[in-house]
């Protein structure tokens, strides 16, 4: 049944791979080529695509880059980029440990992090997608001040997220415990945020700035 | 009544004056003369004593003084010093509005806020002791990389504090939302600490440290 599965959704993204970035190391240093010079904001682990379609609709001037490893909830997203004829946003059917890989120096602006895996563990916390390894990599491809965006539901992570960050030497900006009911913009919901909020969950938020 | 408390909390007070610093102006500058030269760590609106007079006893190297504005509370840290002793505190009957005229520039190495009140509407923001007016005048009388270490009860308030002091430029270490879980050290507890943890309230915690 998984591999039924997994090789029907696996077809299907491919049918559709005009949208997505199969090559991206051959585009570090020069996204230029795809994005026509348009500045890029890129969300990690991005699942069924409601962010960053969202995001991509309403800001025709900036491009974005949505990353997924897992290809039934990317082919999501893309469906969604389909339906609404979005020319501004990409798809990368990749695992965020190659990043590094796929952007030269300060090539991106900005970095969404979305209800990312908690991984409660110590044992898997290099796995967060706010540990530390990964904060190196988001420096080198973030473009001076640029930001790094991260909301959760999960307290831990965002605990852990606030230290990791700030160690890192990012100055962290618009802390709240509850987006929701902060104040704050909210210019686009996920998936899990929606689900979460509608159960009544509170929803985290920060917002990081590179300094040089 | 309150007219008549009030009164003997004063004499009282006024009966220990030795362990009072009044006139802490004419010592801007020149703190050495009453520390013979030791770091001072300063606790602003230390309540009944328990936290600096412990620390006081377990660091005979730093030199405390307890700021406080309400006389009946402040003359419970003075006994307590009174018992346990000590030479290297001593307090100051005073709004924390001042400090800025009680010391000179990088004359304090580290500040602590513990379970300060919270003012939890927007109009009375100023008077919290994380505002930007006052994390203005902690500035100037810290040391380089001088520190304030925050702890409360209260969530919303800390939430103010973490965006107040990253702000205005500190860097920020250490955060917890659960202090006595943290794993962190707990060299020393206040009252209001104890009364909150016995009645299952979790303690949040940072420190901010300056920077230049
Ligand atoms: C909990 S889901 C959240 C999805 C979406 N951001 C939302 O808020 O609705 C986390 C997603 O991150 C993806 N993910 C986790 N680690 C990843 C990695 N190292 N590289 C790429 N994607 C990753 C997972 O496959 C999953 O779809
Ligand atoms: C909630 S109590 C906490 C007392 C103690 N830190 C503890 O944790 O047990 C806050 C204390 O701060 C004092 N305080 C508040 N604002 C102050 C100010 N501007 N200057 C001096 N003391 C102040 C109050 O008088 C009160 O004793």
């Amino acid at each position: 049944m998984r591999r039924r599965r997994l090789k029907d959704g696996v077809e299907r993204l491919l049918a559709h791979r005009d949208w997505l970035v199969e090559a991206p190391e051959q585009l570090s240093g020069q996204w230029d080529k795809l994005t026509g010079g348009k500045r890029i904001h890129l969300e990690i682990g991005m699942g069924k695509g409601q962010f960053i379609t969202t995001l991509a609709e309403e800001n025709p001037d900036v491009f974005y880059l949505g990353l997924e490893i897992k290809e039934e909830v990317l082919l999501r997203g893309v469906e969604k980029a389909i339906e609404k004829e979005l020319d501004n946003v990409r798809f990368l059917w990749k695992n965020a440990e190659h990043l590094d890989q796929y952007f030269a120096k300060e090539e991106v602006e900005r970095i969404y992090l979305n209800f990312s895996d908690p991984w409660p563990k110590s044992r898997t916390a290099k796995r967060r997608l706010t540990h530390q390894r990964f904060l190196n990599k988001y420096r080198k491809i973030l473009v001076k001040e640029g930001e790094i965006h991260v909301k959760t539901d999960n307290e831990k992570l965002f605990e852990f997220s606030l230290n990791a960050l700030s160690d890192e030497g990012y100055r962290l900006k618009n802390i709240t415990f509850d987006y929701h009911n902060s104040g704050l913009s909210v210019p686009a919901t996920t998936e899990y945020e929606d689900k979460f909020s509608r159960s009544g969950l509170r929803i985290y938020r920060l917002e990081a700035i590179k300094r040089d």
